[in-house]
């Protein structure tokens, strides 16, 4: 039986560092995973990096190029199995093993399981000590979305709300300027800023006439999305101005084809599904390589996002005001759910106050929803 | 100018001392308020006492009987400020001179106009050291019902749901058993234990059968009241079994008098209200010299009591899952807000974690509903 490893202070103090150095690429890396890496000798760190960007080099080979000399018989630290193929760049074991990097500690395993521990049989082939679930968990976390990209070839999708506390995202004439605090919509372009894609309905790109931009908070907008049947769209909207970002609605084929091709003479690009669904959606956005999917919408294509398995956080801002109204809009439609009882939980549930607002953060179940 | 007074950590102590003792007679005051008494003599303890019961001695006199001779001379700790008129009981300024106390900390004024400052008046005027405000927000929080009671001549109301994370107190079936955990619900059946009464509508009657008790939690049991206009009630129903604590139905006049006299042969007290309104069943309960009233009705109900000044108080308990339903029962009605701008914002937001389980408690400002 193999006993759970415990790890020295200092080791899971560097493994830490790797994910502080990794977190300043979120947003960026898509599809890639968040790494960083870090390089000690002697107790001191020789040398250190991230990955920034697909197509960028990865972390160990930032971290080996600050290190030089020093990276011989050097302890390198990472959060993910280094990589062994042939990518854009060559696999990162080589450079470690050419570098003579003497120790290797690993935050978690690569979670693709038609490569996992490829990386690492190589580094133990060439006599690195290789110790594997540093800080493991806080690993996990950080890629959450990469290891579901992996494991189910889908984005990872985010539902964002904001309601009043009697539980309504707009009044029922369907005014909904501002339900949270200007800290709380600070927060949501932040959580923007590290999206690849927004999604919005026809309703909500009607009704709201949204932005769906970082709005300062960061020089990255994530691909603002508009699933639409009917292309029933206004003709001026601030999501059709795509100087700055771009905007890409989903439709059914040959849906409206006068609106489809004035929105195409506007710079914004018309992709015609053959199903219109979330889940066709999000298929269509993992195809470009995108990672995390934040859904914005109003409750009648949240609930459809929900039950095709679109979904598998929800990020809920509850202001603390009583709107009223037995027919106000509702964050979430109808899901065919009969009895409280079927009601789908939420896990690992955070709470965080926002000025007077609330943030609550949860995972939904992976069995609670269709898929 | 008066500079604001500093009081010494052992009177503050005290104070909450007296705090703690008032807080035992929770729920049995009524329409009183929570008074208890500490008398101090060189820095120890001789005597303490908390009022129990209306029409039972008041605090002071029970501090006085325990500290018997030690009293004079000594220093008196009291909540609110001591009664200087004849009620049910003869007034405690005058059994405070006659038992020599030397000084007297009181925490605040009576909230009384009409009497407010007379018993500390009695006190200065006998040659007693009269300080007041030690602690204060500490003694209005603790009687900010009875403050209520006697400003406005109404009873103080709480609206009490429990919804879930997308906002809905019921699936579109209605069904609702149950939204919230077993800890969430013990902590309702505390808070009934406190309260005078408890209404809900006719609709929560007909659907949910409850029982309305504090299943244990105490052996005290608030008023069961109904409101029904139409009497269309079920003729068995928990709430008709009066044996162990009585039910009230509040219905319009001569609305139904073949199930009134039903009910009534029952053993349920039926009452016919000119005006079947929330605010005019306040007053009838006001009358009856009810203070704390907790709404557990549902969301049409519950807009009618916010929207005619009857609820001053939220309780929210939020459970983190999804049930879904754009037309599933909401926690409040139709308020006539048109903008998110006009929602009602609530204040003094208190938030408690019950496991998984969120109680957002909050006061509606006075001033922002129609009263």
């Amino acid at each position: 039986m193999l006993l759970p490893q415990t790890f020295s202070p200092f080791d899971c103090n560097m493994m830490q560092r790797c994910l502080h150095l990794a977190r300043r690429a979120e947003g960026y890396t898509s599809p890639n995973p968040l790494v960083g890496c870090v390089i000690v000798r002697e107790g001191k760190i020789v040398g250190e990096g991230y990955h920034p960007q697909a197509g960028q080099p990865h972390a160990e080979i930032f971290a080996l190029r600050q290190a030089r000399d020093l990276a011989a018989g050097a302890t390198l630290y990472v959060n993910l199995e280094p990589c062994d193929h042939y990518g854009r760049t060559p696999p990162c074991s080589r450079a470690l093993i050419e570098a003579k990097i003497a120790k290797v500690f690993v935050g978690m395993v690569d979670p693709d399981p038609r490569v996992a521990g490829g990386g690492i049989d190589r580094l133990r082939q060439a006599g690195i000590e290789t110790i594997v679930g540093v800080e493991e968990a806080g690993c996990r976390q950080l890629n959450e979305v990469f290891i579901h990209r992996i494991l189910t070839q889908r984005p990872w999708g985010v539902l964002k709300y904001a309601m009043t506390l009697d539980g309504k995202i707009a009044a029922t004439t369907g005014h909904s300027a501002w339900v949270t605090n200007p800290r709380s919509r600070h927060r949501v372009h932040r959580e923007r800023a590290i999206a690849d894609a927004i999604i919005v309905g026809g309703n909500t790109a009607r009704k709201d006439n949204p932005r769906l931009t970082t709005h300062g908070v960061s020089s990255r907008n994530p691909l603002r999305v508009v699933m639409s049947r009917t292309l029933d769209l206004p003709r001026e909207a601030n999501l059709w101005q795509v100087e700055a970002t771009p905007t890409l609605v989903l439709t059914r084929e040959n849906s409206n084809p006068p609106m489809r091709d004035y929105l195409r003479d506007k710079g914004v690009e018309v992709v015609e599904l053959p199903e219109l669904a979330p889940d066709a959606a999000m298929q269509h956005l993992y195809d470009r390589g995108y990672s995390r999917v934040l859904w914005e919408c109003g409750g009648i294509l949240a609930a459809r996002a929900i039950a095709t398995g679109s979904v598998q956080k929800i990020m809920a801002f509850i202001a603390p005001k009583i709107i009223g109204g037995s027919h106000a809009p509702s964050p979430v439609g109808d899901l065919g759910l009969n009895l409280m009882t079927d009601a789908l939980p939420l896990e690992q549930i955070e709470v965080t106050q926002i000025d007077a607002d609330l943030l609550i953060e949860g995972y939904l179940s992976r069995n609670s929803h269709s898929q």
